[in-house]
């Protein structure tokens, strides 16, 4: 979770909104990822979406089985099918996100998808909080 | 919707689930995408996300305000979800789809979403069903 914090940090420099993700194979970061929708313009450069790219050019395969993502942020729906999609195995993350959140929020995406990850969530939510409510109140300023 | 129909059928070709979508801005077509995942290995290349990306890099804008997406298959929640994120105004569908679809099955994205778009499903159903059946039907051969 320590990288996915970094990559949001990151993410915040860039003018993104602070969300960070790895995934995990085997002890190993495979891909790292913040949310690029300012930089490339795009309303699906979610980090995670960029995450499972890369994952998925690293592994040559569009199945990421035994492997685990870290993001600082609950997932949103898309996010969250995007996960289910890939079969990734453990999703852990920060922050509860109640407003665009769709994991324990909104459309809970996996009580209706064919594959349902394990869920730990709250990992490092302070400190994932903090960044994205730090971020919106500079640009609030 | 015809020339979705025909990205499917390309998709098809390149041995992916012939799924296409097309995204119109004032009677202008400003991109179209076929299913990609078995081409990229990648779980997040559905036709829509791929569409949107184009999409937006041709507008050099995170939203698609004013444009409209045409989809030959129901979208899944991921895909709703980044119609919603894109703020699309409308969505035009063929087949719909009871088992991964997102929009009138499973979890049911635009009711939990901050844009819905106007949905319209059932567009030219038949040809698009078809186009998926032949697809899987010709897989299992």
């Amino acid at each position: 979770m320590k990288l996915a914090i970094e990559e949001a940090k990151k993410a915040s420099l860039r003018g993104s909104v602070p969300v960070g993700a790895v995934i995990v194979l085997q002890d190993k970061v495979i891909a790292s990822a913040g949310n690029e929708v300012l930089k490339n313009a795009d309303p699906t450069a979610h980090a995670e979406i960029i995450c499972i790219g890369m994952a998925c050019r690293h592994l040559n395969c569009s199945i990421l089985k035994h492997c685990d993502i870290y993001v600082t942020l609950e997932p949103c729906a898309m996010c969250a099918q995007a996960i289910s999609l890939a079969r990734i195995s453990r999703l852990y993350f920060g922050a509860y996100d109640s407003k665009y959140g769709g994991v324990v929020h909104g459309c809970r995406v996996f009580n209706y998808s064919l594959h349902k990850p394990e869920i730990v969530g709250g990992i490092s939510e302070t400190l994932c909080t903090e960044i994205l409510q730090n971020f919106f109140k500079d640009r609030r300023n």
